[in-house]
């Protein structure tokens, strides 16, 4: 079942689309084609509600552009926008924050998420709230390191999610990890084998979630808050 | 105690914004100066998700030019960008959406929120989670009256909100009704007059709100999600 | 990615597993296996808890034969036995009531649950409260059609899930229908297509999902409560 | 908008009492008169459940009293009596525990509760879930200092204070303090300044919320569970 | 194992305290020796929140007097003082309601609540959420019949009452009702035959689980919030 | 009020079944007959999801064989096959979990619970939030010690134990203890007399409260889902 999938990242860096992008093409259907493009203006990254808001009539645009497709994925862990976009399109639109969320409640029977700063554990909290996932994810973790930071691959940063993960399983009882940003999808296998419990990466998941929704011939609902927006 | 306070509309309807001008005039303090301002782009009234992101670059920009005031009121019942403009400013920021609810809590056991059209629902239930007031709320009716309609006062748009505020009192066994629209401030006093319960308007709690917050000394905390936006 | 799932009926009634065979072959990737099996011994159908239970020891009898699978799909609305599934492999196992619950929680902001007999609605309850997604769930709706009656598509049982949509979409203000039982799988095409709004079939989900799960390289947690039993 | 407060003391200590007065006129409006009184009998504090009950008849018989105001703020964090005291009135009753939550709720992402003895906190927990923000509130953590020793300022009791004040940010992710006890309004503002974050005390946002409940034109609801008292 | 129970009527009307002490006496055991007093002053029957603080301090001397027990029931619907009384004895003191909740919810699925005046329900539903067992009630109802007016045992009394079981079952799925008032307790029995559900009496479930806490050798815990009250 | 009791023991072990019957002969009222069993297969000891629903149909075999009581208690603390038992009898049937969890409720304002292996933990919780009292219980602590160890009641598992309730009063500011396993039931009295607070045992609990649903003439309810299986 052959389709396209447009891989929205909200933010403006264009090394992290290229990245999301071969990340994206690693998961996907051989028959699938991923287009993947960056917010047309806005925040490098995307770090907080104040972010998350700045980033948006950029990232609209986008999909304005790129409405010729099966499926969208909204590339950043705080699903900026997702609501948005499900009302500008009768295609399936998934949120890699909230496919990760799915994802390990159906792999374990708590999470822990690790993220990046602490400003944007509340944006995390009031999704996973929303989403009705709140009670099975233990706790947001916080490294504090930035979101670009996590694109030079330094061995500290991977040192400090590491030091997170172990107080997740120690702490929290938690038996999977989500890890709460974008930047960090190339750690998820190796993470993976190094715990011996999921570590779960929200863009190999909302990737092959788009897919399954599509190929199980499912659309976004249009009758209720995600109908196409009314004239005024 | 004067102050100043930026009443921000994030519709772009000049003629609602004078009509929020004047009923936060009639409530605030002798000494508050009411700065009114609508946003500088996007849709005329905020009905729904979409509505509520494509607006959000015309009014964080109002709020970027206004900052030199003693507290902020968002001037729509979705709070549309709360969280963003309070990573902006260091003073009290509220939206005339939960002031009405966490007022209605103070005056009741249980509210309805009576609303225009049933595509805002989803994004006020999101609002009453994440406020953490949803168990306070029996219900959110909606009217399907669209935002400008309520303009023109047509007899017969406050004969539907009279029948929905019958239902709430029978149906839902609520005791204050929460109007969910900015448009229907000026029908608050009447409606409560005549049903014998409180009838809630957001933005006249928002404006005393606010002047309450500032008058007891009180700011946005910068220590953690409403901190300033961080440098990329 | 070729891969082979096991779909696992947990009732013993031949015809029905046949059913969903095709079914799930249906929305599978080309190069997926389907191995469809029932319950050894157990009840025809399952109609609340007692079935559950008395059903188990043949469905893990089954799984214990074919475990030489990439996935498991538990296919009966209830999720019988999946947590004592989980705890016997690695691979990702998913049961048909949270996929749909899943799914429907991506297309849309609220959802009602369609099923048949009213005794099975404490047992979906109970798994929706679980999972997390009540909050997500409107109401469950019974139609009292027993689940074997469902094979023979009798017209007036088509006609009286009809009559729950229309209610779902009036009282319930939901904007997804879940279809709670594998044997309305055949009906959800056709149920889409006349309302306009999603009518989502587990079994669909359920297939598609796991097969997402294998792509993203994800398994299940082996550290927690579904490590593999220890010995006495 | 002149008007008059009724600020009821539920415990009958005189000198604190006194404070209560000092402190709500420092943030009153100046046209808002403070008529402060404390319960007619009872015990000179109230800590736990038994004092609450304890000072009931004392407390009542005092709003009885004066009941020709245009407010009442109940001055204890227990919220002590404040059901039973709508009941009597039609004018807006406020407590200075729900007042400084749901202030916080505007202020911060999540709040840390700092109160005096441990036997309060259960007292506590029961109204921020009943309020409905319990999910708001990150802990709320004991000092285990009476409530009567606060009174005298003793340099050590600042100290523990301050120590938990650090726990909250430290350990709770906390963005804000409320202050859970009368007896520490005089320390807002210094911890304030000390900790750069919001430190909530309940009576000057009860004292100011019950003014813009006034100016708001708003009035407790008499139609439900806070009617008069019906003859027997 | 030969006890005796303080019964504790909430009101001061001597012919309740008499029913109470007989309905008491019917399923006690037989070397179990009820003691049943009615408040020392307050009004004659509690209805809503303002009756239930007139009547503590009348009810907390009569079990001041009467301390030489093996365990206290509270014999009104709304648990009345329930908290206080359990600081001032290290005896198991269970109350009526919170007794037919926790029964009803090792019977049933789901329960609804079957109460007086309308004016109870929020007194009743802040209790329920405080236990923990909102989830289990789908609803409370309320017949708009006073306290005192059932002990006439009016004909028309009783039609209502089946009339609210009626739509528990249909309109709300729950599969046991709860009589929310101890003046219907002589009903149970009846109704339970008629309805062929559980008709559940509170008064009965705690007067035999406080003899079934005391059996199993249980107290009230004296560590935390009920704890001994502290001096001043 | 003479009556049988069915205490059935979910695993295989024949000494643990004994035990249990002794510990429900000490708590028993004089005149009721307890006939112990345990399941006719399965696995020795119930140790997370897995043993659960392995267990079953040895357990509901032995319900089958000795369905002429007045009760039932299903003697295991994950309250293994509790609704299905409840489907096939009239009497009431309760579990050794809820019941323990339904005490604590009602002697204290938060309780722990102290379990055996951490793999146990997530069907506890899953338990909790189903039946309502997730919210009453701060934490479920894991010992690590396996099931079976307990018999031989070793000083050091005692040890373990004792310091998980120190903890569970320090860090979970609990007031009350549920000793999570049947195992565990000899050694209640003790601790309680160590600790000072409730150490709640599940299966007296369990027998007092049949014991007392018995004697206040309730019944499992048979019109919802636990009514009688029906034929397919």
């Amino acid at each position: 079942m052959a389709m396209k999938l447009l891989v929205a990242n909200p933010n403006s860096t264009a090394s992290m689309t290229e990245s999301i992008s071969r990340a994206a093409r690693r998961v996907s259907r051989p028959d699938t084609q991923i287009v993947a493009v960056g917010s047309l203006s806005g925040p490098p990254s995307i770090q907080g509600f104040f972010d998350g808001a700045a980033c948006l009539s950029g990232l609209l645009a986008q999909v304005e552009r790129h409405n010729d497709v099966d499926g969208v994925v909204i590339a950043c862990f705080d699903d900026t926008g997702l609501d948005a976009v499900r009302c500008m399109l009768e295609v399936p639109v998934v949120g890699i924050g909230e496919s990760a969320c799915h994802a390990a409640s159906m792999l374990s029977n708590k999470f822990t998420v690790v993220t990046t700063l602490s400003r944007s554990v509340p944006v995390l909290e009031a999704n996973l709230i929303k989403y009705g996932l709140a009670s099975r994810c233990a706790r947001i973790r916080a490294t504090d390191i930035p979101v670009l930071k996590l694109e030079h691959k330094f061995p500290e940063t991977t040192e400090i999610i590491r030091r997170e993960i172990e107080l997740s399983i120690r702490e929290d009882q938690s038996d999977a990890i989500v890890l709460g940003c974008a930047g960090m999808t190339s750690l998820a296998e190796q993470l993976t084998n190094e715990f011996g419990l999921p570590v779960v990466d929200g863009l190999s998941c909302a990737v092959t979630f788009a897919e399954a929704l599509v190929a199980a011939n499912l659309r976004t609902s249009k009758i209720g808050g995600y109908g196409f927006p009314v004239a005024h």
